[in-house]
């Protein structure tokens, strides 16, 4: 009797097709991000716990996975007893950045004094599941650490354009914000330094519960003076001047494509200078952030570097890219498995691959017309039948 | 104060240089086994414990690293105490091929009657640390499921020997036993059905005890007669034969690059059938292995489908194949960071990268020599400087 057999509950098997369009997908962003001279490195999926929930990844450090202790340490840990906290001493990571950290701080010896970081893989949140949101996804991210200049987001942002540009994505837009300013504005409206964190959190809802819903939050937590100064900001923002601190960037980078948006504010805490967004008009959601986060490398390392992000949300990319597959597949139907046959077919097939082609071997079932059909639908498009008399040389297309 | 910063124990970090590498390798596996008609999947890392733990696994379930459970059902599973077994519901997969036979099963009226698979993955196994194992990894397989013939067997044998090819690795020869051959002859020898997995267990000892070893052993395990018998069987051992089971294999695959071999054995117990061991003469160790495992997909589905497999093992193949690296990348040193100057660099980046270059921007630091030095180590070979007055097309060589 069949049992109950799906993947783990919010993750996901990728059929072939569905497989092939990562990969391809994938292989254009990496291509990109190296043309502009970045460099892939990879990381464990895993990480010592105790680093991973240092206070660096925010909320997201409540969703990891954990990974039990094994042998002596956990019988140890169990006989211990009253800490839960005790039991794990790995965690899967739940994004790039925390690990890429820890990776400069290890490896920094090594690596450029400007070091140019791709990270294309997956990561894991324990998230409650629902559309759209899965517990193993891929991220996309370029990052520059060492560079405390302009320069650094400038490369960020043409070089992310450039792979949304590669994917067909001509029309994403980099929404801009500092984090200074936003911090000035919060001040200004006399939020006081110790609630900043608790402001941003609640500006940072203004897509899903519109200026009137953040009003009344900012009233309910920090008070009329400050929820009436927040409205009357809201009420007259004017987002066409730039301010001053980002004209550098504007200037250059970006072309049309950057906003200055002085509402954005970034889930996470790390941040301290520019944040981005990335969003795709009429998409009707963020395909991608980042911003500069300059004290958390400096957290492993006991002296500051700077460092900024940008993470595309392959998630969010794969489904907004057309697939342009060509099927140029061919399958050789054997007529037997007689050692003759097999000969003919293996021979044929390897001229055939030396062209370039994908070659397929198939038993010739019953019905050719279903397989043909079951083979047409997985990219291969042409055929030929193979028998102790040789292969018939001549491709039929199979339609 | 910098901290203790390393990745997990028995986990790596990779390089630029390292992991470009392994992408490239990768890519000319998948190039290969995708020319040959197979079709990459993904299935999630992590798999529901008990389903991962189902005794397919042999040995490695004992090492699968197993995530803590989550939230009320952990709380829950720490008030019953007793169990520690209670305190995790998800496991981290150990190898491709547990996970293949639940997708398999999972998405099966989604895929062609013959199934052909590519998977390249990482796995974790909470392995003692030693010289040349790690306890994240990535393995490359391929599977063929859903046909009992030969022609699976020959089609496994002929990509992946084409795979090793196209990597420089033309000298590898593929080991080949049938688990029938053993059973056959381990019962000649006098073994019990029960004691069938025991005694292959210590005969796939002979490479690490020799012969001696494993006279001993089975003496010691399994009485005097099966010693004498065994040690009478390996002193008038004759490879030359190649049984009538394996006939039909040999004349067609693997041109003189197969072996008979009736002492390989291979760890896993659900071998049914043929199994492979892949060797490069001299590299002193196995590259790969597989075989035929009839019996497993079935367990999910409770019908039985046939299925075989190879999996090279990329962690050795990496090491044995020489990187042909060609260093094409331009570095754009810029004067200064002012508009005027990030303008010009990024026209002239965007002219170079259309020419299939990778370029890097690097801002002029105080000792250019030593910023050209790092660079020319990361695979940049040439270089350009960009001030206000425009960008200096005659790309220098760094030397």
């Amino acid at each position: 009797m069949a049992k109950d057999i799906n993947p783990p509950r919010g993750m996901r098997d990728f059929l072939p097709a569905e497989k092939a369009k990562r990969e391809r997908v994938l292989a254009v962003i990496r291509g990109v991000y190296e043309s502009f001279g970045f460099q892939e490195i990879e990381a464990p999926a895993l990480e010592d716990l105790d680093r991973l929930l240092s206070g660096q990844g925010g909320d997201n450090e409540k969703l990891a996975y954990r990974v039990l202790k094994r042998g002596a340490e956990l019988d140890q840990a169990l006989a211990d007893g009253s800490n839960p906290d005790g039991l794990a001493d790995l965690g899967l990571r739940f994004d790039l950045t925390v690990p890429l950290t820890r990776f400069y701080a290890t490896n920094r010896s090594e690596l450029p004094n400007v070091f140019k970081a791709i990270q294309i893989g997956p990561v894991w949140r324990a998230e409650r599941p629902q559309k759209g949101r899965y517990r193993q996804f891929v991220q996309c991210d370029i990052d520059i650490i060492g560079d405390a200049g302009v320069l650094a987001e400038v490369e960020l942002i043409t070089a992310s354009l450039a792979a949304l540009d590669a994917l067909g994505l001509k029309n994403a837009v980099i929404r801009v914000n500092h984090r200074e300013l936003l911090t000035k504005l919060l001040s200004g409206f006399g939020v006081k330094a110790e609630q900043l964190t608790q402001a941003m959190i609640i500006i940072d809802k203004l897509d899903k519960i519109a200026v009137s819903g953040v009003v009344q939050e900012l009233e309910e937590k920090l008070g009329t003076e400050v929820s009436a100064k927040a409205k009357q900001w809201f009420d007259t923002l004017d987002v066409q001047v730039v301010p001053e601190i980002l004209q550098g960037l504007f200037a250059v980078a970006g072309g049309n494509r950057l906003r200055f948006d002085p509402t954005l504010v970034r889930g996470m805490g790390y941040y301290t200078g520019v944040i981005f967004e990335i969003e795709l008009p009429g998409s009707g959601s963020s395909i991608g952030g980042g911003g500069r986060y300059d004290g958390m490398v400096g957290k492993w390392l006991g002296s500051d570097v700077p460092a900024v992000g940008i993470s595309l949300g392959f998630e969010r990319v794969i489904d907004l890219v057309e697939d342009t597959k060509s099927g140029s597949g061919v399958v050789l139907v054997l007529e037997d498995e007689s050692s003759q046959v097999l000969k003919i077919a293996l021979e044929y097939q390897k001229e055939l691959i030396g062209q370039g082609l994908s070659v397929r071997l198939e038993l010739k079932p019953k019905r050719l017309n279903l397989l043909l059909e079951s083979m047409k639908a997985n990219g291969f498009d042409r055929f030929a039948l193979v028998s102790a008399d040789g292969a018939n040389k001549e491709l039929k297309s199979i339609d």
